[in-house]
């Protein structure tokens, strides 16, 4: 099995096809992953969660890590990961431009928002169902692609990192 | 679309027939994730790594995140997270019956170790090729299932946390 650096238009790529990445924040020293739906526009990952632990936390600490990645089997494998900081596009005049974008953005794989039928009384507490619309800008960004000669690779590699 | 939280039974299930996760650490507020290859044997989840970032990471700050999922569509998709702690299987007499749990959990997917054949003249350093075995413990696990009525939703719903 081969590990490769992908440059930075590769990974650029991946987030234009991607629309499900893994979106990771901490408080208190204790770190937080969860999939997460977003669009790229070639400069922000746009995307908006209800408010929740997630939210809160990343209101607390903005900075984040988005993991973006496509794995075909343990020896064909593509993973993006970035280093960013939460920006919250708040429902205010000066964010206005800013949400419509993410809107267009989030919107353009055809599919639409509308708030989710969460079973509440399964849930620990109700939650508000308005969006909360943010970006996560990119301080750092890096991708690695793995590759096999053979179709009957006998080895686990642990992926790098 | 209707999320359900899912039973502790349910979760190890999950658990139980994957082998890719995404583990999250934090290092001084910046979290850091990446998809890992694990086992579970009903009690820990194991893994291992080439010395790196992450175990680095872990070693100084023990808390992490693991999350597992499966999904098949924005509309249906299950996704486990566990709060946990890092525990490092030294190469120790101490760890040996440790070390050969991990190293039989992991081999049990028919898929066996042996060194990656990693481009090192495109990394930033050569990194070593010997692993490090090391266990998450379950501090805290919560699983949940979203499913849909419909073949044609048109809602795009935020995955809840």
């Amino acid at each position: 099995m081969y590990i490769d650096e992908l440059s930075d238009a590769e990974c650029r790529e991946v987030l234009s096809r991607s629309h499900i990445g893994r979106l990771a924040c901490s408080h208190n020293h204790q770190p937080y992953v969860i999939p997460t739906n977003f669009a790229f526009d070639g400069r922000f990952i746009y995307s908006f969660a209800t408010l929740g632990q997630k939210v809160e936390w990343m209101r607390a600490n903005p900075l984040v890590c988005f993991e973006v990645d496509e794995v075909a089997s343990e020896y064909h494998w593509t993973s993006i990961v970035i280093y960013g900081r939460y920006e919250e596009l708040a429902d205010k005049p000066e964010f206005e431009r800013d949400r419509i974008e993410a809107y267009a953005s989030l919107s353009k794989r055809a599919v639409w928002w509308e708030p989710a039928y969460i079973a509440q009384g399964q849930r620990d507490e109700p939650r508000s169902l308005v969006p909360v619309f943010f970006r996560i800008h990119i301080n750092k960004m890096t991708g690695h692609r793995a590759t096999s000669d053979s179709q009957d690779e006998n080895g686990l590699t642990p992926i790098p990192g």
